[in-house]
């Protein structure tokens, strides 16, 4: 199957590259009559805009999305939502430095080897950039959820390490992640990462990060075994986001470590419901949601752009080397936070309707 | 899109229950006149047979593969390829004591919650008896790998960690790995694991473990931009084998930690070709491979299944506890290794057959 | 995407050869909890089994279907339900007749095309003998229905037309199929194709035939515009079957003629609910269904296994004549009725559970 | 799967209104490196656009397409191909008349029946406009199908039927398609036309049409058995397109009249080749292209937006007559004929690579 499609019943192609005339997205699928308008997704948009602090790129973009179809008089009407962003900031500039050589860490090697030819301008199709377009789907997936389940379900995510500076988890308030720049739910850490960053970006360097995605008010039963597992799902999800090179669900690689006796979370009947008394398996159970919180977490690499000169070849088999002097994150992680709760949205919004395709909605466990 | 099938152009399909009448599989799309038998499927199979070792379970399944169509005079004829393996070790015995309990840790709860329906017996469709069906699609894939690629070509698993104890890389030696019953490729921490084991067995309890799986030989540009991208692929292959919860490619999660100034593999020309020095990418940049060896490493939970009692509910709102006294593996990591192999070879056949119809097989760019 | 599947949400994969040990089929998707059994099953199959009268192949084959998994206790689980019908009736024969030439009419020139290999034992993957898998996979399909829509939707088949002879639709009615060996809804043209079908055969030719199915009491608003659409899905579904060369949907080919006046058909409010008029659109407009009979209509063409010698090629490049002796339909349309029913139930099963994905289940226009 | 995409490995998704801000597609999957420029493509769209002769409808959309991503300095580079047309001929007009009216032979009331909502506007999702993209795409298959194959390949559409008036094929002409302002290949017949045309719409009234569409040059092995046939989705394909309600391959229905004796394409070897003597089977056997020409037909009915007034009823149970006084074309079947080439462009595209994937581009069994 073509590669720039996610999802199946609720599903979304994004299109265009970093430097084209524009990016956009169509999203098939949405159930109709959902309230959507261009200031609801805009206000998902303005989170992953760059430039809103020091510590993310200093390009302008003030990726402005248009709805051009599938909504109607503020309803979206059950046909394909085609968004599209325009590229304001293509600055005319000289990319000779980069035509014919190979960024280390980036995808100028591996395009190549695939296509045999790229849009060399910005990382091209492999920029970064294509995830405002993911952020655009997100918000309509937020939309179907609110819709078929209820204001109760929510999805947030925070950044929980940059670098080698992990927060404290004892100290976590999601109301601190509109308090700093970096989505931190530690205070304490937010003040730390903060000269970190600075220092690291003196150095001509970047940062590594770890994001963590929760979704509260999931209803138990999403998820397809055996190749459509939930987890399955996120996990292709959260790595096909730029940068990313692993992803855990609950525990993850601490259960790896974990005694048999403490990694499964027990069960009691709490005011005549079911109850689990941990959450280590991250809210899914044999590829299927629990009821408890979802919890995703990713590794984000440190960006390779950085203005530290590195060693690389190009294109007619020359030793070079390669700096990037523009304008880029220091550490990109940041800027994934709101992408990471956009693919959770996404994934969870698909397996809500598959799941009312499969099986009507049935009375909750919980209930009997 | 229904969820038992992996893959796109080359694809599978699993079917069948731990103590149904059979287990079995379609493999879609191989290519035509690869030679193929079952003796050579079989020799998978076998790897990942239970009764091998005392540490693993000692249930008795010869788990004999027969292939039913889509082979002719020992040429695979590009139709579906029909497998089956029947269920001989289905004990009549007494579930009355699982038929309503949700074992923690396990599918039970989830199951019930989706299809308020389950067949209970030995955890039916939530078994890892599924994943024989995996192991044999995988030969299937590896038979096309070489068919394709040549015998250059080559996938091999290992277990790296098993509880908290983490083998030493500088010791790794691949004719290890069947020196032990653990596939382990450091003969030290080999022995220490036996010990471990041990104690968890006779604790009652299990452990986690980690399992590394690398390709060497992969050619460059596989995977698709931006939703089909290899490693998303790979991700999600390796999280639906069954109580895996993290997955990562390459350094992984060691990555966020990482300055970035040492992140990205660097290249240089060796002998008038592009060689990366390093392989901190794990042989994939952008979601396409670099022609590097392909590393992915995912992490298995603890099984649930033990000896210690746990507290859980029942199907009817009652508080109970759940002990296994069955044939339970102390670390299902340990046959997780053959399963996580034969997946990457099912993600690389797939790539490999998509590349080929996209691009036509091209000058490697080491070659120019 | 490999090419052995059909549907997305309730899909199903068929595998096997005419003469191989078995042929079988995985139907993914279905709802849980639905009755399903292998003698409810094994009554469609029988009504296409062969032998059942003289106007049919005499080739003996019970056709006795088994489930190995997705049904426990009688239900439907929701996990796949794996079916196996073995072939008993493979008589040890010599094949060197038929091993190199390319028999007229059917696949096996191109299957030397595409695949340089095939099995040519009766047909092998092109053998009609697959369509058993589709019969067994459209009664499941058609449990699904019964169980969302009610037993208000029935699917039906009629053979309308063999050779040239085509019914008087004024005589129609439904109770005389089951009365002839043809499915022929009038008694009078089913005596008439008696005899022409004897001639036939004693000519040592073979006939060609219109198979219509109607299904009553579907929902309106079934089907996913643009290329998704309720008659798209059943066109490919009809074409799919084998010897069959046209589709066509309502009044098909006889609109092309028809004035846009007498065209479309018009609406009263009859009772307090829309009607239709007429159906000669068949019962889908845009797509989407209207609620009214769907009524789909493919022809079959004549088999091309007949006595009478015809010319040909052989893999060698000589010309050769070839003349089919074995036991064949001389109407292959007579059989394709049931398989046709199949292939409604299984795009309609499947555009159900679509549907119900993307829209809630909505009160019908005609309640308000 | 959602269902606004066509194609698996070649590719697209539409999006767009008839009277929304613009419509446009995403085409995934193409191969990189082939030449492709918004001329080549408009010169397509050109043949569509309305307003070229009295016969179509007067509307002035330009239907200027513009490239946003996937092509990079005059080449395709792999990545999906976003192309938008802006509707610039939206007048702003009273839509009270049809508001709430469903028009008799359109999708008003399915689509109402479906989403509990739609865009009333000219059609919106279900008008012929869609149609624009698919050329748009079409053109883009054309430029694959010239890469892999070599300028050989050619697809072209003619009228054949209008009304009860069928061509004689006889007179048959390809160039005279480009002479008419009807594509039809007998140029008496296109006279008789003509006036025949001036008639309906005098009349107030519209006319149904056959459409023909014949690829030459088409590759031996093309198709996968048993559910993606290469006929399966051409039927398919021709189904999907506004107002089609039959589809045939080859001789089609007139198949089912034929003796078996006459209806299968013998083969004899001229030149050392072997070369079929006819093609009733219209280039496909067993669902694989026979390397004949690619023949398939498709039945349009006649518009049903006509002056004159025929009965319905609105969203709010009443009684009301429609009638059309817009800018319709008498006989959409005219302005289907390069919507039917581009559908039969995209099956071909997509199979071609489908079939690379699986199996390597093989020696013609024609020059062994």
């Amino acid at each position: 199957m073509a590669g720039n499609s996610f999802g199946s019943v609720f599903r979304f192609t994004t299109w265009g590259e970093s430097h084209g005339p524009a990016i956009g997205c169509v999203v098939d699928g949405t159930p109709p009559g959902i309230p959507l308008d261009e200031t609801g997704i805009q206000r998902y948009l303005d989170r992953r805009r760059p430039g809103q602090s020091r510590f993310t790129t200093q390009r302008r973009e003030p990726d402005t999305v248009r709805i051009l179809s599938g909504v109607f008089e503020g309803l979206t009407t059950g046909t394909p939502i085609g968004m599209v962003i325009e590229n304001t900031d293509q600055r005319s500039k000289d990319y000779s430095e980069i035509r014919d050589r190979f960024r280390p860490g980036h995808a100028d090697y591996t395009y190549e080897a695939k296509y045999g030819i790229r849009d060399y301008r910005g990382g091209g199709r492999s920029s970064a950039r294509e995830t405002a377009m993911r952020v655009a789907a997100g918000s309509v997936a937020r939309a179907v959820l609110a819709h078929r389940v209820g204001p109760g379900i929510t999805i947030r995510g925070a950044l929980v390490q940059v670098g080698p500076h992990a927060i404290d988890r004892s100290r976590w308030e999601w109301e601190e992640i509109d308090r700093n720049p970096f989505w931190c739910p530690d205070p304490v850490m937010a003040e730390q990462w903060s000269g970190f960053l600075d220092t690291v970006r003196k150095q001509g360097s970047s940062a590594g990060a770890v994001v963590e995605v929760v979704a509260d008010g999931v209803p138990a039963g999403l998820g397809e075994p055996v190749y459509g597992k939930l987890d399955s799902d996120l996990a292709a999800a959260m790595m096909s986001i730029n940068a990313v090179k692993g992803v855990e669900v609950g525990d993850g690689f601490g259960l790896a470590a974990a005694d048999g006796r403490e990694a499964a979370d027990e069960m009691r009947m709490v005011d005549g419901r079911p109850v689990f008394l941990g959450n280590r398996a991250g809210g899914v159970l044999g590829g299927i949601s629990t009821g408890q919180p979802l919890v995703a977490r990713f590794a984000v690499k440190p960006t390779s752009s950085i203005l530290e000169p590195r060693r690389s070849v190009d294109r007619h088999g020359r030793e070079v080397t390669v700096s990037t002097t523009g304008r880029h994150d220091p550490c990109v992680g940041i800027r994934a936070v709101p992408v990471g709760e956009a693919m959770m949205a996404c994934v969870l919004a698909d397996h809500l309707l598959r799941h009312h395709a499969q099986c009507a909605p049935r009375a909750d466990l919980s209930d009997r």
